[in-house]
């Protein structure tokens, strides 16, 4: 499963032109994106994390832990974003055990990426 | 919920005396272990990531992602586990949206401890 096939017909979608800003570091954070079109920079303090093309998904921390934003979130090219507020993030985590395995599976990348970084 | 009221009374522990090697970087993983008792140490090339205590989780990445373990487990205090193994953590993420949610947050607070190093 990609996240991407949940989510393609979504009508609510939001739209960055390149190097636009679409969430920064300590912002409170109310969704989650995922990538339609184009790709996305996440970033701390100036530093590349990590960037994220179509199909892929950023910004779930803030949904998980109503924690504020750990990363600013720049457009790299031109994308459309579909946002996903947390009371839907959750419904998908009970409906579709696939979803939330590939969240997991998402976060695992980004943990493993970082522990290679030490 | 705590992942611990969930494994509290399984009879399949693992018991590791201090200083104790629970599993090295890079091995195959096959188990999460849920620590009903103790404290672990997670360590990447010698410098330690995360302490865990009683109630906590680790090992859970290579489940997720069938990759070799992210980085070194060791027992801190005299520890006693709960392994689970990948089967049962799929079926505890398909029957319980709140333990999957809880794993999710556990790899929140991981990223977030990472993203404060760099």
């Amino acid at each position: 499963m990609s996240s991407l096939s949940l989510f393609r017909d979504d009508g609510d979608t939001r739209a960055f032109g390149p190097g636009e800003t679409i969430f920064v570091e300590g912002d409170d954070g109310r969704h989650m994106y995922v990538i339609l079109d184009g790709s996305v920079r996440l970033s701390v303090t100036g530093r590349t994390l990590e960037k994220v093309g179509k199909g892929g998904v950023f910004g779930e921390m803030a949904l998980i832990d109503a924690s504020p934003r750990s990363a600013t979130a720049t457009a790299l090219a031109a994308c459309t974003l579909v946002p996903v507020t947390a009371e839907r993030f959750k419904s998908l985590v009970k409906e579709s055990p696939d979803f939330a395995i590939e969240i997991m599976r998402i976060m695992a990348a980004r943990l493993r990426s970082m522990d290679r970084r030490l």
